[in-house]
Order: C-alpha cells, then sequence, then structure tokens
C-alpha cells in the first residue's frame, strides 16, 4: 500500500506539506457526518472564532475553503478586486512569481517589483511607486510574507509603514502560506487586508483547507469587485453565515475536526511560543549552515525566514542530487531548489510541528548526504552548531515541569 | 471533541457525505509526504489511469482537483466556454439550479429548460432548441445525471441520441455528483464531453476531492475557452502530467491514497455488481415508501433514482420535523428537503459503501420516526416490503462463498 | 488485507467482542509511549478510581491485566484460594463449563451444581450445601452472572441473601464478562468478592484487557493464598501500586487510552443510561423472537438476558446455517450455538455500544436469514415488535435536545 | 486527551515498547470482529506459518498467546516443567533476575549462576555443572539471550554446544523478548526448545502479545509436564489448531492484522537485513558513547548488545536526572537503570522500527542532556563517530533505488 516503504519513520523537512501530529490524525480517523446536523455549524462556529487568532486578528472575517494555497490566492483576489485593477506586486522567488502569474492570468495590470532572487521585496521601489501614485490608481499591494523558494521573509509592518506615509488607500493582500502559525504576523496591527494560508503548513494538517481572512475593508471591496467568481465568492459564505449553518458547499468533516485539534495544540503552547519555537529551529538551522561551510541562499540577515532555509551547493555540486541521495538512502524528504535557483540550491522546511530533535536528526542527515555527494563537510560540525543554541534556548515543555 | 455524541453508530443517510468503508479511512489514516517524491507521481499515476474505469472512458483525460463538487463544475465550464457562449441546462431541482446560478455568474447565456421538481429533463423542449440551432450558437448542453433534490435520473444516452440526430456538435457537460460509481455512467459510450463527480459521494471517501474527465473534443475546447481561470485551469495540469510529476499545487496525501483504496474496493466488488447493489438498494427503498402509502416526489418510474429517493410527507407533517427528529432522537441522519420542497419532503440517500441491513436498520428508523410525528405508519410494513425485494436479489458476498 | 471483505459495514452482533465507538478507536490510534514516563502511571491513576464506579464498588482494589476473560477467571481464582479448596460452582452453559473446568484443573474441589442449560443457577441446591456446611468447607462460590451462550443472568442479590441467611463466610467470585457495564451489578451492595469482566464485551474495545475488582475480605484472602501464581499475581501489581508506578509489566499503551475514552463515553451516557438501553434492546429482541413463533432459550423470564439472546430453532433447521447465511450473505455476524445447545440456537449478541437503528437492522438480517434457511417467518414481523417497544421506550439523546 | 503532551514527536528510545510503524498502526484502526468467522481462522493461519520465519525454525509449533512477555515466560516454564523440577539459569541484569523469581515460585529448584552485571552469562559455571549431572537432573536450562538492563548478548550457540559436549537433553528455554527480529537469532540450529518474544519489542507493535515457539522436544515435554496451567496451556490451543479455529478464547482482531502487517514489513526489508541494521545502529550508539568518554555497562565486546546500550554515567550524576531530563526539555524518552545499576546507568533502546536519521537524533538530545546534567560532553562529537559509521554502511533503501 506504500509506494516505496523505508524502515523508520521518514524524516520530512520538505516546507510542506509538514509533519502532523497524532492529536490531529486522531482527530481525523472518522467517519463522514452530515454537515446539515446541528453538530457541524457548532464546531464551525468555534473555528471561525479561533481562527482569528492565528491571523491576530478581532476585526477580520474568515473562510474556511475547501481548496490549497493556490486558490486561496485566487479567492484573496478576485473578492477584492476588478478586471483591470492595477496592483503591484513583489518577485522575489518562485512562490510570488506564480502568484504574479495568477494574477497576470486574472486580468489585473501588475506593477512587477523585481529583486534578485535569495533578497527581499524591494521597498524603495514600492516607495517610488506610491510616490508617484497620487491619483490612488494602485488598488492593491500583493507581497507573499515568506517566500518559500528562498527563504526570505519580508518586513510586512515596513509596507504598512509606507503605505499610511503616502496616506495611500491600497488594499494590502498577503501570502502568508509560509509564515502564519509560525513567523510573527499581526493583521490588525499592520493594516493587512486579505491574509491567507493553507492547512498543510504551520498548521500542520492535510493539505485541503485555504484559510483566508479579511478585513473590514477588503469585505467592502468585496461588495464591488467584479472579478468573475463562483466558487471562490466570500459572499455565497456569508449568506450561509447569516443562516448559521455556514456551509455554501460540503466542507470535508475531517478537516474541520482536524483543524479544531490544530488550534488547540497551538493554543496549548501559546502561540507566541509556538513562533519562538520556529525562531529557534530557524536559528539553529542558519548556524549549522554556517558550520558546514555553506551559504544561505537569502541574503541579508534581516530577511532570514525561521521556516524554510535555501542552502546553496557549490558549483560543482546539482542540489538535486542532495535531495535525491536523503530520501534513497536516510529517509529524508528535503525540498528541491526551483526554477532560477534549480540544482543550486537544496531547502530545509523547518515549520510545523517539529520539536529541536527532529531539527538535529534532519541535520544530521543533511552532513551525511553532503558528504555522499562529495562535499567535504565535517560530520557532527553543524549539529554541534545547532545543538549549543538549541541548548541555550530551549525551555521545558511546561506541561511536563 | 465529538460535538453531540449519541451511542451506537450514526446512521448516514443523506445523500451525500455517504460512509466512508474502514480500509478507506485506515488508508488515510497517515502522516504527510514530500509530493515531489517519486512515491507520490507513482501513486498518482495509477490513479489518473484507474479513475478512468469509473466514467467508463479509455480516451478521457481526468483531473483530481483538491475542490468539492461546485469547484468540479467550475472547471468543466471554465475550461470549455468563453464568456458569452450559449448554452442550454435543464433545472429540475436544487442542485441544477445552483449550477445554473454559477453558469449566469460566470458569464454564459443560459437557456434554461425548467421542469416541474420531481420531473426529469425536458427533453422536448431541447429537442426544440436543437432543431431551431442551425447555425449551432449552442455550444454545450449542461445537465445533472441524478438530481440530488429530488431524486430523478435523467436519461443520458437519449441527450446523445438527440444531439447526434440533429448532427449538433454542442459539448455535452454532465454532473455526475451523485451517479457516478452507483448509477450505470458511460462516458464514451454516451458522448459525454465532460463529467464530473465528488470524492464524498458513491466513492466514499472524504470531501476535497473534484474528479473531472474531459473527452478529446473537451480538451480540444479547452485550448480557445476564454473563460478566465487559475485556480481550475487543466492547462496547469498537463503542464506537470508532462512532467511526470502531475501537480501543479500541493494535493492532498491522504486523499490520494484513500482513493487508491476506493478504487481498489470497487474493483473487488466490481463496478457492474456496484450498481447493482445501488439498484438493488434504490428499488428496496421505493417498495418501502410505497408500502407507507407515502409519495415519491420523483413523478416516474424511468426517472427514479438508485441513490436517493425523495419522500413526500402529507401536508400536515412539516418534513424538517422527521428530519431533526430522526437525527435527535435515533441517531439517523437524513435529508432534508431543499428550497421548493422545503418542508414537504425528506431524503433517504443510498449510495455509497452501504448494504442491505444497513438500509433496512434506516427504514425501520424512518418508521419509528413516521409514528413520532404523526403519520399513522404501520411498523414493520416498510421494511417488509423491501426485505422481501433485497431476500429475492442480494447475492452471496463473493469473497466468502 | 482484508480477509473476504463485504460492501458496507459489518453488522457485528456476536456477544462480544463488540462493535468499538469511534472516539475509543481514534483514542487507540496512536504510537507507544514510555511506561515509566510521568504521563502513564498519571492516566492510570485517573482509570482505576473510574473503573471502580463500573463495578459499584468504592472499597474494591482494581486490576487491569493484560489477558482475556479466561486469564482473568484464573486471577481471581488463584489470588483467592489454595489448591484443594473447596468451592461451589454453577454449571448453566458452556462459559460457566468453561470456569468449571479451569478451576478443576488448578486443583480445586468444586461441588458442580448443574442446571439444564437455558436455566439459570439452582439457588436451591446452593441453599442446601450452605446449610450442611457448618463447618465452613466451602471456601469460596462461584458464579457467572450473565451466561453467554444461552442469555441467562443470574440472580446475584439471591446468592448474596443466602450465604447472609446462613452466615457462610464463603467469597462470592462474580464472572461478570457479559454483564458489567449492561446489566445491573453492584458489587459493594451484593458483597461480592471478586468480580471480572474484559475489555471485549461491554466497555466495548479491542480484546486485551482482563478487569478485575476485589473486595478487602479478597484482598486479605489474597495474603494467604497458596495458589502457585505469578503472572496473575495481585502482590506484583501492589507493589508498583504503592510505587506509583503501577505497572510490573509493560501495559498496552493503546488499551489504556481506550480504556480512558471508553469510561468517558459510559459516564457522558450515564452508566444507569447504558443499562437502561441494553434493557431496552434485549426486550425488543425478545419480542422479535416471540413474533417470529421461536423460542428463547432462556426459559424464564426473571433470567433473561439484555445483553445476549438465544433462539432456538426448529429441528428440522442447523442453527449454524443461520450464523454462516448471515455472514456470507448479509454481512450480519452471529453467534453460534455451543457445546450442547450446537445446532441448536443461534445468538444475537446485543451488548456494548448499539442503538435502536443498529439492532433493527440486524433483527431484519435475521428474519431473511430465517426465510433463506427455510424458516416460514413473516418479513418484518419481528422488527415490528421490537420497534413498537423501541418506539415507547428510548429517550432523546441528551446531547442533542 | 493526552497527558502531558509536548510539541513535535516523542522521541522514543526506552528498549520496549517501541515505535510502530505507520502501517502497523493503520492495519490496527479497525473495529471488533467475529473471531469465530472464517475470516480470522484463514488471518491467523497465515500468521502462524510465518511467526516461524522470525525464529528461524520450520519444526517448531507457535503460539500467539494474548499476554505480555512475563506471560510468554510464565507459557514457557510451565508447559514444560512440573514442579520440583531442577533447572540452571542465569542472573546476569534485571530481566534475568526477574524470570528467576518467577521460575522460583513457580516451584522450580533453580540453580542460579550470576554473573556481574554487565557480563554475560557464565558459560564455564555451565560447563560444570552440566559436567556433574551425570543423572540429568537438570530438566532445563534458562536463558535471556538479551539481557535488556545491562545491554549484554548472551551467546546461544554456546550453550548449544556445550549441551551437545556433554550429551545433555536439558531443555533450552530462551528469553528473546529483546532480540528475536533484531539480533541472529536460529532456533532449528541452535536447539532452542522455547523461544519468546513480546510485540512491542523489535516486532514493533503494541503490548499484548506474547509470541512462545516450541521444539517438537518442547511440545512431547508439555504431554507430562504436571505444572499447573490453563491459560497457559499449549494444549488448549492445539486442540483449537485441529479444529482449524485456533483461539481457545477471544484473541485481540486488532493484533492480528498489526502483526499480519509487522510480519509483511519484516519480510519485505529482509529478516536479514533488519538484524544488519540493529547491527549497524547498535555500533554507531557505542561509538557515540566512546566519543563522549563514557562507559558502556556492558564490559566485553562479544556481549555487546545491537537493541540497547546502557551507558554509565560518572559517580557525581544520577543517570536517573538524565532519564528525567531528556523527557521533560527534549522530549526525549531514555531508559532508566534497574535495580543494581539504577542510578548508574541510563538505556538508549535501539530497536525496532528505526532508522539512522532516528538515531542520530536521539544522540545529539543525550548529548544536551549530558550538558545539562553536568558532564562536560563535546556537542557532536558522539554524533560524529555515529554518523561517520552509519555513512559507510547505510545501504540505500532498496525500494527506493
Amino acid at each position: 500500500m506504500d509506494f516505496v516503504y523505508g524502515p523508520g519513520k521518514n524524516h520530512l523537512f520538505v516546507p510542506g506539506p509538514v509533519n502532523i501530529p497524532e492529536p490531529v490524525i486522531r482527530a481525523m480517523n472518522r467517519n463522514n457526518e452530515d454537515y446539515r446536523s446541528p453538530a457541524i455549524p457548532a464546531l464551525t462556529k468555534t473555528l471561525l472564532e479561533d481562527v482569528k487568532k492565528i491571523f491576530k486578528t478581532t476585526s477580520g472575517t474568515p473562510f474556511l475553503i475547501p481548496t490549497t494555497g493556490t486558490g486561496a490566492w485566487e479567492s484573496a483576489l478576485t473578492n477584492t478586486l476588478s478586471p483591470g485593477d492595477r496592483i503591484v506586486s513583489f518577485l522575489i522567488g518562485q512562490f510570488s512569481l506564480l502568484w504574479i502569474d495568477q494574477q497576470q492570468r486574472l486580468n489585473f495590470r501588475v506593477d512587477v517589483i523585481e529583486s534578485e532572487w535569495g533578497r527581499g521585496a524591494d521597498l524603495d521601489a514600492l516607495a517610488s511607486k506610491l510616490e508617484a501614485d497620487r491619483s490612488h490608481t494602485i488598488k492593491a499591494v500583493c507581497i507573499v510574507h515568506n517566500e518559500t523558494a528562498t527563504g526570505v521573509t519580508n518586513d510586512l509592518a515596513a509596507v504598512r509603514k509606507l503605505l499610511d506615509g503616502y496616506r495611500h488607500p491600497a488594499l494590502v493582500l498577503v501570502d502568508g502560506v509560509s509564515s502564519i502559525c509560525a513567523i510573527d504576523f499581526r493583521m490588525d496591527e499592520w493594516g493587512v487586508d486579505v491574509a491567507l494560508t493553507g492547512s498543510q503548513k504551520a498548521l500542520s494538517m492535510p493539505t485541503g483547507m485555504g484559510i483566508v481572512c479579511a478585513s473590514p475593508k477588503a469585505m467592502e471591496a468585496a461588495k464591488t469587485a467584479k472579478s468573475v467568481r463562483v466558487f471562490f465568492d466570500w459572499n455565497d459564505y456569508l449568506k450561509f453565515y447569516k443562516l448559521g449553518t455556514f456551509w455554501p458547499y460540503t466542507p470535508s468533516i475531517q478537516l474541520l475536526y482536524g483543524l479544531r485539534t490544530a488550534l488547540d495544540l497551538l493554543f496549548e503552547e501559546g502561540l507566541d511560543n509556538v513562533i519562538a519555537r520556529h525562531s529557534r529551529l530557524g536559528k539553529a538551522t542558519r548556524l549549522a549552515v554556517e558550520a558546514w561551510g555553506l551559504k544561505n541562499c537569502t541574503q541579508r540577515e534581516d530577511w532570514f525566514s525561521d521556516t524554510v532555509t535555501a542552502v546553496v551547493v557549490p558549483p560543482y555540486i546539482n542540489s538535486a542530487d542532495v535531495v535525491k541521495r536523503a530520501w534513497t538512502r536516510y529517509n529524508l524528504s528535503l525540498g528541491l531548489g526551483l526554477n532560477k535557483v534549480a540544482g543550486k540550491v537544496f531547502r530545509i522546511g523547518h515549520l510545523g510541528n517539529l520539536n529541536e530533535l527532529q531539527l538535529l536528526g534532519c541535520l544530521s542527515g543533511v552532513e551525511m548526504v553532503l558528504r555522499d555527494v562529495g562535499y567535504p563537510v565535517k560530520l557532527g560540525s553543524g549539529v554541534a552548531a545547532a545543538a549549543a543554541h538549541l541548548r541555550n534556548t530551549t525551555p521545558m515543555i511546561t506541561s511536563r515541569i
């Protein structure tokens, strides 16, 4: 039944889909239910209330859409914008590229602000555009909070500051797919208008739920946005929210119960503690990379990502061989380099329900693979660097003290 | 963790989502995996090959889309048609109504052919339209194979015959959500151009996968169709089919393994045997309704549905009370009457992984509920009628002989 | 993976192992854990406290033994008695027979009081023995509360009354395997010294845990009992109870979590409501048997069992054919007739996590099977009789009102 | 529901119960079944046939007993020996001690041959006893293949050689609880008469099944052995083996399916490859211990165990603090030192379904814990030593090449 089974656990370090904790797997281990019975609306009500907490919003309206991150993007765009609308979008890696591709195919006029892969969003370029846009033709700024392809985290507070500085009313649409629940994110404080993530990322669930949250301003925009949409139309949800039955079409019963447990686990650990854990694991990974004498694809410290690290391999090595070898010999799943950085980087995803020793196991595996493919890393060097940091920073598990 | 738990098993007789067999629940009870490793493409390849069998097609191209039936509708329409295209669509109940609503919101010009709820598609009206359409302005005929709201199965072979009779090139787009894997369906033989279903129906899986199959003619239409689409764009899939990696965005690992097992179970039982089982259970249900002295919402025998029976209650009873009582007292989940037939009918879904005694348990429950709400049914009467038919027709379980 | 799979759910109506509710299956769906970490003792502590409630004892000492009912029997006997001890034991069916066989092989001197199969314990014979036993040579009275082979429930309060009447100090050892959690049982009130059950019976868990509870008098006896025992020795448990680590050897982590959930479900429904539900289902089953014109193996109403009904088939039918046919054609699992009643009775188990419609589905299946094997039952007759009773007595599900 | 939950996976490195692979967890995720239907005997038949392979026997008779290792011990002894029989038993650690305690309480006359903890069985002492025993009063030699408390593997071939040398007919009873399926074991070749293991050890299942295998000579002994036994009596099994129904009492349906999958996984990997993997992991662990400058409790290389390593801590450290800290801070479960070595050693279990990176994660955790408790280990040193060995010896995963 399992294709290509290997002994022991698979070490899953792609930047998504990520490890699902046992309690979530258990919660989803169930038969279907009638979603029109009183039970599912009662459950949904708690989810919609609680999911706002992961966005740090009190005024936002959340949508749990049976789709992936790509669908969540489409939901964000088509509900707030009309064909021909001018938007500004940052191209800094493969996922921002794909979102821009979607924006263009959805017939928006996209001002692409490109950075070298490995660098963050060019905010100076944004400033120039805002400066020039006295007539407010820019309807939205689209930004990927954390570019999963290069391990770059953008500064959203700075984007807000710029907009405020220019008193520019553009909507801010944020892809938080690989940041929300892992990297500090503050929807209300940063004036984000639409934020979105996918269930298979830091929420540590299976794929299949796009979680989108809209600010009051975005909800207002949705009333007049002319983009054609049906499946992704928020209005269909709102109609059922009012009825108290919540669902315009059949949700996955399993994902609803899974989300309930995923949120319970996050809140039990404490969202701030979860973010601190990601920070700890991210830093440890970067220290290992440094100890190996390799370069981080991310070019500046303030862009370093706490959910994924893209490691640059020496020119004489094909990073795809690293990924292949890791999987074929050590049951370790790493992320490939994509598009412009294909063959040049491999990626270590360190997000979701993950702890220190899992990461150290992965790092020890990377060391062996690097040796296997011909890079003369000193075995144990990265693990030592990472462990030193982890030992200094890892708290006791609260429930066990 | 379970909202409103009741002792014993829930008797799930809504027409979707339906009961998931244990082997499928087991197959889905797993951690995430890297979908870019060789394992998932290898699995996907078998799925794409085997899923064609449930459509009875050899020439079709299947798509496994992370969405619901509503999304599958949108996929069928936007990939084959352009805004402004004229289409003919039959309105015979709530689900055909919703599809038409989608068609209109997607900017197609829809000729709606309406029937009284409880009747099938008006093929004479279609004939008139085809007759009149010498210039072939009709680009597609959209038809719901089985209208889940009223328990009406349309005659798809007759639609094909009409089109052929008029040598009309319109595409035939079929909603097979509550028919495929349960009611005889022959994509190639009937010249269906796009057929679709959802995982939570007769495939007996959780919600979350829209399964769409396109004929070569539909694939050709997809090359020029101008409807705006990204998430639902078949071309994005085709690109990855060619690469052999299959997925333009992250699939649900769990649903892939679930589908593998669901298909294995269907093939082990034999698709024709599965359809015969649905026919047996459908007939038994209708005999029970007759024995109770109640009317089937479906007005003519040739429209009777083998997957859902809509039962008309006497005017002095509110069918919503039947559904509520069934759930509140007997842990039995029945389907509500929707829209025009709200309060007037309740629905018994008898599709998916279900056997004779499960149905008889449900029917005995309906009898008790009917008495509870004031309808003087003779307890055991419907069960007896159904059982008589089942005893005559149920084969031995092949693996146990 | 499943041997002899059939479509739809298996209808499990053997008197054990019984249906496991989904929440228990979920709770057990987990990896192993270190049973010496603080987590497992913390869990065990709650179990030992709560399990006393199902015995209705406050003074008893419970043991959760990794064994089956047969092992639990051995635990009860060897911990309280010495080889050569005289005991009185009632033989009324296959399970009491097996226990007596065990008693004899463990070298106790057993006064067997035999009844015709289908009759309860002969308490008059016990009275005579107690009357004659002025010197208190009888060390224990062993009685099966509910004989699973014949569907006979014995009157434990009467046994206590007799012993008290004669001021006889004999221990009372009770097999409550098919009664506890289903039929009224009161350890303290009835002066039971050792009571026992198995996890796969009314607790609705997998097989593997023998649950034994000992009165202070039994615990006292355990100090001097000379029967050879190691695996089953309570003293080994007591040593670890004192240490607070609870386990002399490795327990099943999964069964511990399963028991936690099983108890939670019982308490949520309310133990008295659970017993009332069994009473309701038992009575309904007997009414069906009567309606079919068949005889209950149990010969007197006050012995009727609420957990299992042994149905006598006409002489021209082999009851094994009923069982075989039920399984082969209808995916219905019934209990065989055992030993003296082999071929003559089949058994319907109606214990554990079960509701009204599940039972009615079973009864409709039995009707079809009876017709299949040549007994001219009127289809629907038993269902009608059972449903009439159930409709009058089934309460609303508390959590759903 | 989970007591003391921590983020990420628990790193389970106690020497049992061990990690259960996902396919086994899945296989056990199921409702109960009638164990008297044809399905369970059909399944059992394959298990009894295949389980012989893990003992490397063709002539042995296997028993799958619903019990733990302690029960399996009792089964081995009571079925082959009579009270008062003289046996020779080696005391080399806590588990051999417990078995000897059982042997004495079961009324055998035990010649205990004691070794210092950390040393293997004293075969010279055995030789002397055999030499002296011309009249063959020694009925059995009892030996723990792998002493889990000290990480000592005994040389069974040498025991056989001794017996053969003296032409001594004593039975050889072997506790293979922490060796079988992990360390080379050859029942037939080494003339072992009873061998046993538990499901929660190298088979990587939950606790609950004692797996015992008896040679023809042991089966012959069972015919005349006078030890009192019922639950553990092989004869009760044999009776049902003959009937083809296999079970004298209710087995755990879940464990049967779990065993089926556990065996399938073992055979897919190849039993010899499984043993090689354990050898690789054992050696790697010992190299790490050496690199840390710590001593192995096992005093000689030829006794080194490939399933568990007992690490001696410096006198100024309490090994219980290592275990507590590992669990409380790093979600790492290590084994305590037991009895004579309590406080002095902690144990790393490296048996069952486990791979290289899991072990390296554990070793990196041990390093951090050692530093936490005040031992000045160089972080990364043990990981480096272990990784160097693993990188040289780990094969590609066969199914992935």
